[in-house]
């Protein structure tokens, strides 16, 4: 058992559990956790391809309030393992900066969960941590089954924390209080294959994907509303994968991803997707995959306890956000008020991941003031 | 020695011939010509990669007129054997039909070629035969090569016919008297990888990819002019290959081909496309290749007596046109006034390429009445 972040960090990270493996990580968590009275639950969901993954649910008293801590032990690859200037699974520190995968997203932040409820003191209620092994991947064996085994066995919390690394420049920058949804949609157009001299007799695909794909462009899907940027459209492959000069190919297929605001519902756009390839040919064929709906936990006193704890430890007041990507929040919304506040997230995902020794001990502190305003409040 | 057609054929599809091989087609008819007292030059151009290759200049009489048959004994690959139902190489008849690989195009019109000089009787002047062994290649070491070689020596004709399969649903419906220029541009759209949340951070090509695509699809090149079809640009491939779908591209791919009439000069649609490309973005890349000027040899006095020769032998009076690809006429334009006639087209570069047997006798017929009248004519 250690009340220190920086150590639990290393710890983890030296656990190489990169999705869908755990490596022990959260075998290391679950120990620490119920050294401090928690009653853990390993849970492994699923099977091939997807799964099977492990899952932690953790929960220390029995009655209300009840607060959670949300978050992820697996990590992404490392990539180019020649290309990081340590070992990312040593968990060296260096110029006081932990290096490692995971380091910023978000091993560090677990650390900090830890280590903040010693120094948090006693609190009244319950306090939770929702931990999966999937965010990372396909993220269907994690944070949606432990929800519904937390629903069915009646520990739905009154608010949750995610641990996502949501700060931009500076620790205590940025706090997310919504996430855009997301939908991509692989389009195919059918053709007639023939010879280029002899267009007549042919039916090129490509033709009517540029029209397909110049109109869905050409839509201002919305500018912007009160807490969201613009919604927006990005056509991210297009492939025919003709060799020969002087065909006309049979196929053309693209895919694209609009990340949507709080004006929009996934459904409905589809429907419109579906609409404008159509329009261009009955033959044309369209799948799409809904990967989230927008969400937004309206700010008032959640958002605002969160705020106080960043101010009080780093002087520093958050803007509250909806920007960027999609994270297991999306789901948790369904259950209770959620909102993302981390480390800075420069480094997530790329080569020499690193945290600050400075930071995961300033973010303990605030996760600490921010267990006991929020216990306070209630 | 033989004055049937279709035996000589025969012996020709027997020489499995596929560019850049010559497998012994080009002796057969050096051997023929010679025999009927021409002199024949084997001429080799080239080395590896498009070479080297092997060609024939065959010339009987030194003094004017000067008549030449051009034409090639390569022919394309068999493609999928299994799918033919006799062997592309065994030249047999099946239901009066001579099937094989060259069968239409066009060992069966260079058979018609010998055997019509022999149907012809004594003509006045000096005839030709021009055959390449590069034509369904890259032409590089082939006709072109051939051209020099007979301008260097005094060799050049006054007019000339290319045997390439012109006739549609039945011989004698069409004579080519020009073709269509072609132009290939490959555009290479540079941008800036990113997240696909974050898009203000990227800059995505396949967005720019498509406004271009759609400016040159936009627009209306010609409506054709008195011989020509209208000039027409056909996409032939888009390429990115991007698998993640959260992930902006770097860079996006296209190829276009436009073949043009009479109304356009490869240079001017080279520069068009290079301005259109570079209005969407100065870091976009083009490369450019005109396969070929479109050119016409005025329908006149060499059409006409075509005409009267198809006319006198089928009773069909056929259409002078300009459609199609393109064919090795628009090299020999250079030298003297072209025109194309020969076999039903339907079943070239196919499985099971056929060409009638009595299609073969008078198309025989044709080329022996057009010798006649020719040389009458001059």
């Amino acid at each position: 058992m250690t009340s220190n972040p920086v150590a639990l960090a290393q710890e983890l990270i030296r656990c190489p559990s990169v999705t869908p493996a755990d490596a022990g990580a959260l075998d290391v968590l679950a120990g620490e956790l119920r050294s401090r009275g928690f009653t853990v639950e390993l849970l492994t969901f699923g099977e091939a391809p997807d799964g099977p993954i492990r899952n932690l649910f953790a929960r220390r008293g029995d009655s209300g309030p009840h607060f959670a801590f949300a978050g992820h032990t697996d990590v992404v690859p490392v990539g180019d393992v020649a290309a990081w200037s340590l070992d990312p699974f040593a968990a060296e520190i260096r110029n006081g900066q932990l290096v490692g995968r995971g380091a910023a997203d978000m091993k560090g932040a677990i650390a900090a969960f830890v280590a903040a409820i010693d120094r948090a003191g006693p609190l009244p209620g319950s306090l939770s941590l929702v931990i999966t092994g999937d965010e990372e991947g396909p993220a269907t064996f994690g944070t949606t089954k432990l929800l519904d085994w937390m629903e069915a066995n009646g520990h739905v919390p009154d608010a949750c924390l995610v641990g996502e690394p949501t700060s931009a420049q500076r620790l205590g920058d940025m706090v997310k209080v919504g996430r855009r949804g997301s939908v991509n949609a692989w389009i195919t157009v059918n053709g007639a294959q023939g010879h280029v001299a002899y267009p007549a007799r042919a039916d090129n695909p490509i033709t009517r994907l540029v029209r397909i794909l110049a109109d869905l462009k050409g839509r201002l899907l919305d500018e912007g509303s009160d807490w969201f940027d613009a919604s927006n459209l990005e056509i991210t492959d297009v492939t025919v994968g003709n060799p020969a000069t002087n065909v006309i190919p049979a196929q053309a297929r693209a895919r694209i991803n609009i990340r949507f605001n709080d004006l929009h519902r996934g459904s409905e756009l589809e429907a419109w997707i579906r609409e404008t390839v159509a329009a261009h040919a009955p033959a044309n064929e369209v799948e799409v995959k809904i990967s989230g709906e927008s969400f937004l936990t309206e700010p008032g006193d959640f958002s605002a306890v969160i705020v106080e704890a960043i101010e009080a430890v780093t002087g520093v007041t958050p803007e509250l956000s909806t920007s960027g990507g999609t994270s297991d929040a999306r789901f948790i919304r369904r259950l209770c008020p959620v909102v993302e506040f981390g480390l800075p997230g420069q480094s997530m995902h790329k080569v020499d991941e690193v945290v600050a020794v400075d930071d995961l001990e300033r973010l303990t502190d605030i996760y600490a003031e921010l267990l006991r305003r929020w216990f306070a409040s209630r």
